[in-house]
């Protein structure tokens, strides 16, 4: 029999793979929002309940991380992956916010395109989350998010030049950049979780 | 006799408690500033004031840090909680700034309720600094100005649907959206006070 | 003889250098492209290789951390100042991107100020990274860096007094703000590298 010093803490693994797969909701989310007669109200409403199931999981993660004395990896970078999952989640609620609370009835097609990275940025999270446990695994996730981001703001930088081409009024440019804006920052939200992973498994190894 | 082989450093809590107290300050000029018939010269000039003496506070508990072989809690988190206040300083001035640099005589009445939350967020602040020593009693604090910071986001996003309800021109709403926003980041800065507060609490668990 | 048991690993020290020098040619780029009768398209194709370089340089500094046992700080500060560098390049690169995007033929007098303090920083900077290695005569550096970025700061405002002084429409105020807002953001993240190597002599001290 071996002895084990440090207990197992598997619920790590589990709490943040939860929290991506929350991520993939709120993505699909904003993919059906953006789709034609789409009934924007209940669509909103279960944004809200993702977002606020979101703002529950990061504090069952704190209040794990207050109880246990062995952790799988610092605590600080618990602390840091935990946030900006919480990021991504902020940002993509907040975009709906917006389309919203500014009543844009029509939207840039562009938007598809961000909404897409969004979801497939998603995916690859949850996917992602499980292999901390064994670290293996995880350079492919890294780099792909990396190359999502990237594409993300090519998508972002031509729907900006769109937005300014002269086809929308100053208050109108002003509405769609915000909702614009967050999606953007969706995505470099989920490129800080991959770069976390990448500076935890660095210290691991 | 008890030999005592880390000196108690007490002047930390002191200095976080003075720095936060800066805040209040800083917090009950934004309230004046905004009620009518402010003399705005003046208490522009104390908000100046605020913000260097802020500086000097942060360069202070540097200093400290360098010459400091023992701290009460991690140097990074000690780095990182100075920053955190320091930037709500410097969201508060900014506003204060944007005021006078566009010369805003009329602001909307929402940001009455932005700026009150942000007095109370720096009340409650200064009353946790001292209790940082005994590192009891904090979980009050940061549900409270996490609260807080729900709060303002509300009634931020309340103040943006009237910016664009058609009342202003689209150079007026760009002025009055960055003094909006500086507010609205000065709540977020209490809330990552707060999460550094929160942090180091849980590390010391 | 003398055994090493921590295998001097300067080439860290290499790194950051050459990372920097890659910033001193960027900055020079944004001085060129502003000044009148540029070549835009050439010095938008040479910045974009910049940023590539830097991207290069970035993986090249987190492979390093990968393979070393021993570095000469912390995994974490190397980390964050690798990515405060980056910031760096990819705010200049932004600026650039945005006045492509938004074919601003006529840029106002005051980003002349903007652009000749981050080259300033620039080279600050570049000759700060070879003096990590002994760890002297770097406080002059971030106290420089620091006026550096308050004389960033004014600037920047009186630029946006400028922009709102009614000389120009809504849509091209949004559009010259775009490139003001990253030369800023350029200016705050050299803060961050030389608070980064502030918080790094700290605890060597």
């Amino acid at each position: 029999m071996r002895l084990r010093l440090t207990p197992r803490d598997d619920s790590y693994y589990e709490m943040f793979t939860d929290f991506a797969n929350n991520l993939v909701i709120a993505s699909r989310l904003l993919v059906e929002l953006i789709s034609e007669d789409a009934d924007r109200e209940t669509i909103a409403e279960k944004m809200r309940e993702c977002e606020q199931a979101g703002d529950e999981r990061t504090h069952a993660i704190m209040r794990r991380l207050n109880e246990s004395f062995v952790t799988p990896f610092d605590r600080e970078d618990i602390y840091r992956l935990t946030s900006s999952l919480d990021d991504v989640m902020d940002s993509m609620d907040a975009a709906v916010d917006f389309i919203g609370l500014y009543q844009l009835d029509r939207l840039p097609k562009g938007i598809i395109d961000q909404v897409g990275i969004l979801e497939r940025a998603a995916e690859l999270t949850a996917e992602a989350m499980p292999r901390l446990r064994s670290m293996r695994n995880l350079s492919g996730y890294w780099v792909e998010i990396n190359r999502l981001e990237n594409q993300a703001d090519h998508v972002y930088r031509r729907l900006l030049a769109h937005l300014f081409s002269g086809r929308y009024d100053a208050l109108t440019v002003l509405k769609l950049k915000d909702v614009v804006d967050q999606l953007e920052a969706a995505a470099d939200a989920f490129e800080h979780v991959a770069n976390t992973v990448e500076s935890i498994a660095v210290k691991e190894s």
